[in-house]
C-alpha cells in the first residue's frame, strides 16, 4: 500500500483516503466503483527495468510495490501469475498478421486470470482478520476464491447460477465451498449473494464492488508487457463479462505507461458474446449499457447486466480500441484452431478474445502490419462438455491391427 | 547431449555409443530399457549452484545441460515446468509430521507431470526429422503428447483404452490428435500401438520403451532439490503406474547426487492403488511382477503389465524406501482434505502419492520428524466425474433469502 495515494469514485470524481477501507463510493452508492490511485512520481524513483531484471519473485507478487497489498502473508498464497506468453506461428499466419502472442491464463492455479483477484481479496480479508469470504460467480471467480482462500485456510460461501459447468462445480466442492445453487440467472445469483452479504457480514470478494480486485487483474497487463521486453503490442484483446478484467488490463498499462515502463498504451479489443453483448450494443448504439439476454455456451462471459460498466467502457475508449462481438459457433471453431495449432487448450470464455481478434481482422480492424496480444483467460477442462462439441468423435476400434488399417490409411 | 556419455542395458549392463539413436537394447529387446549415462566430472565443472541462481529459464529446460536434448528448437515447446511447490501448514498438521512439501505437476500446460517426457519427445521426434508421433496411454501421457506435439507442428496418433475419461479425451480432440479408442484394458491399447508404430513407421513416445522420456521427468526431481535449495527431504512420495515416473525421480536425485549438488537421495515412497498394484505385491512377496487386474478410478495408474518394471523397482529399493498400497475411497479422501486444506486439485492418481504418505505415517514408515515432498502428478479438472463422487452435493435455492436462511443457519 505504500505507494497508494487515495480513492477516487469512478462516478464523481470523490477523493477518499487510502485507510478508508471502502468498497464503493459513500455518495453514489453501488454504481461509485472506486478506483485506486498511486503516486507515480515516487514509483519512478523505485519501478525501473532493473528492478524487474533483478526481481526474482516469478508471481504475480513481484509487482507487490504497484499494488494495493501489504507484503505480510504474500508468501503464503497459492503461486498466482507468471503464465507463459507464446509467440504464435501457425495461428498468426492463419489470420494473416505480423506478431501474435498468446498468454495462457489458464496455467494459474485453479486455471483462470481470476485468480489474480483472489490472491488479492484473500490477502485483504486475512489481514482483516475476516474468516469468511462471499461472492457470487459464473464459476471462474468463484472456483478461484475457494481455492486460494482454502490455501490460506478461510472459509468460503459461494453464490453460482444453476448452469456453472461442472468442472468448476466440482472445484468449488473440492476446495471446500459451501456452495449455493442460484434457481436463477447471473443476476438473481449477484442479488442473492448480496443481500446474504450485508445479512451475514461475510468478505465481499465480488469484483466489481471491490476495488481491489482489478488491482490484482492488472497484472496480467504487467506481465503482458514485461515478457515482451517492454516493447507492447499494438492491441491487447480480451474477453468480457462484468466489465472488471478489461478494467485491470487497462489499468495495468495504464500504471506502467504513468509510470514510465511503456511509451503507450495498447488499443484494447473488448469483446463479447452475440448472444450477451451489453458492452458491445452500447458501444454501437451510443448510449447507456442496457440489461440483455444471457445466450452464449461462453458461461464466464454470460453476464447480462454488467456489474463494472464504467471501467470496461473506459477501458477501451481511453485506449482507444474498439469492441467486437463472435458468435457461439466461431468460438467452438476457435478452440478447435487453438488447441491445434498451438497446443493450448482454452475454455469457451477463454479463447473468445482470441476468436475477436479473428473477426478484427478480417473486418480490417486490425490490420495485418500490427502485433497483437490476447489472454486465453480460463482453461478448457473447465468446461469439457462444449469442448467435446468442438471436435470430431475418436475412433473407436479392437485391438486388431487389421481393423485399425480400414480406419487408417493415410499416415 | 554435450555431457551424455553412452546408452546403458538395465538388464544386460550392455554400453551403446550415445549416436546410435536406440530405444531399447538390440541384444534383450523390449525388456532391455536404457538408462542414459552422463560424464559426471565433467558436470561438476560446470554444474553448481551459481549457475541456477543466475540462470532466468523458469521451465525445465533450465535442466538442459544435464539432459539428452539439443539445445535448438528448445524455446519453440509449450512452458513446461518449475511448478510451484508448497510447504504445507494445515495437511501437515493433520498427519502429524514435521515438514510437507507439494509440488503441483497438474499447473503445467497440460496439466500433469507427462508433460515434462512430451516436450523431451517432441523435441526429439523434431530434430530427427518426424512429423507423426505415436504412443499408447491411459490418459495423460497421450494428452501431453498431443498438446505438445500441436505446438510444435507435429501429428499425432493416439491409442487411449476406452475407460479414458472425458476430461482427458476432450484434450486429445482439442490438440487435434487421432485418437483411437481401443476396446480393452491398457495391455491391449498398448500392444496395438505398437504394432501400428511398427507397421507405419511412427516416431514412438511410449515412456517405458523411449529411453529420453525418462530425462524429461527426472526434471520434477532436480525441481524439488532446487526449490527447497538443494535441502532434500527424508522422503519423496509419487504414484506408480508403468514406473516410468519414479525412475524418472530416481534419476533425477542421482544425477544431482553425482554431481554433488545434494548430499543424499532421498527415500522414494512408491504409491499403487490397491486395486492395481503389481509393484507393490512383488515388492512384499519379492519375487518378479506379475501381470494383475486394473480395478481403480486412478486410472494414469491403473496399469497391470507396468512397462518398466526395472526402473520402478529400482528406483525404490536403490533409494532404500518402500511400498504402500491405498483404497479408491482413501484417494478420493485425500482429494477433498487436499483441496480443502491447500486449495490444490488433484486428479485420482495425483493424489494417490500424498494418500500413500498418510497411510505411511500411520504405519509409523514415515516418522513424525521427518521430512516429505509429495508430487500430485494431475490436475483434477481431468476427471471431474470421480471429483464429484468426492465431494457433498451443493445447497440448491431459490433466489431468495429467506429460504437460504433455511438452510444457512451457522455463519
Amino acid at each position: 500500500m505504500k505507494y497508494v495515494n487515495s480513492y477516487r469514485c469512478t462516478v464523481c470524481g470523490r477523493e477518499y483516503d487510502k485507510n478508508d477501507n471502502l468498497y464503493t463510493c459513500p455518495k453514489c452508492g453501488d454504481t461509485g466503483i472506486l478506483d485506486i490511485e498511486y503516486n507515480y512520481e515516487k514509483l519512478k524513483k523505485v519501478i525501473n527495468k532493473s528492478y524487474f531484471d533483478n526481481n526474482k519473485d516469478y508471481s504475480m507478487w513481484r509487482y507487490r510495490d504497484v499494488m494495493s497489498v501489504e507484503d505480510s502473508k504474500l508468501s503464503e498464497t497459492l503461486r498466482v501469475g507468471w503464465t507463459p506468453i507464446y509467440k504464435s506461428n501457425r495461428f498468426a499466419s492463419i489470420i494473416g498478421i505480423k506478431e501474435l502472442y498468446i498468454k495462457d491464463e489458464g496455467l494459474n492455479p485453479t486455471a483462470s486470470l481470476k485468480d489474480r483477484a483472489s490472491a488479492v481479496a484473500v490477502i485483504k480479508a486475512s489481514s482483516e482478520g475476516r474468516d469468511v469470504i462471499a461472492c457470487s460467480s459464473t464459476g471462474n471467480a468463484a472456483s478461484s476464491l475457494a481455492g486460494n482462500a482454502a490455501r490460506m485456510g478461510l472459509s468460503t460461501v459461494i453464490f453460482v447460477p444453476e448452469r456453472a459447468p461442472q468442472g468448476k462445480l466440482a472445484q468449488l466442492l473440492i476446495y471446500g465451498a459451501k456452495v449455493i445453487c442460484v434457481k436463477g440467472d447471473y443476476r438473481e445469483t449477484f442479488q442473492l449473494s448480496k443481500k446474504a452479504i450485508d445479512y451475514w457480514g461475510w468478505y465481499n470478494r465480488n469484483a466489481a464492488i471491490n476495488p481491489h480486485m482489478v488491482e490484482g487483474k492488472k497484472t496480467v497487463a504487467m506481465e503482458i508487457a514485461e515478457q515482451l521486453k517492454w516493447k507492447v503490442p499494438d492491441w491487447v484483446a480480451v474477453s468480457v463479462g462484468d466489465g472488471c478484467t478489461i478494467g485491470g488490463v487497462y489499468k495495468g498499462f495504464f500504471d506502467l505507461f504513468s509510470i514510465g515502463l511503456i511509451d503507450r498504451i495498447p488499443k484494447l479489443l473488448g469483446v463479447q458474446a452475440k448472444g450477451c453483448c451489453p458492452f458491445y450494443t452500447a458501444f454501437i448504439e451510443n448510449k447507456p449499457l442496457e440489461p440483455t439476454d444471457e445466450n452464449t455456451i461462453a458461461d464466464s462471459i454470460s453476464v447480462g447486466i454488467p456489474r463494472n460498466p464504467i471501467k470496461g467502457m473506459n477501458a477501451v475508449s481511453r485506449s482507444k480500441g474498439t469492441w467486437v462481438v463472435v458468435s457461439d459457433e466461431a468460438i467452438l471453431e476457435t478452440m478447435k484452431i487453438l488447441g491445434s495449432c498451438e497446443g493450448i487448450f482454452g475454455e469457451p470464455a477463454g479463447v473468445a478474445g482470441l476468436s475477436g481478434v479473428m473477426k478484427a481482422c478480417r473486418e480490417g480492424i486490425i490490420k495485418s502490419d500490427e502485433t497483437v496480444s490476447v489472454i486465453v483467460t480460463g482453461n478448457g477442462l473447465k468446461d469439457v462438455k462444449n469442448a467435446l462439441k468442438a471436435t470430431p468423435k475418436p475412433i473407436v476400434c479392437q485391438p486388431n491391427i487389421e481393423e485399425l488399417k480400414k480406419y487408417f490409411v493415410k499416415y
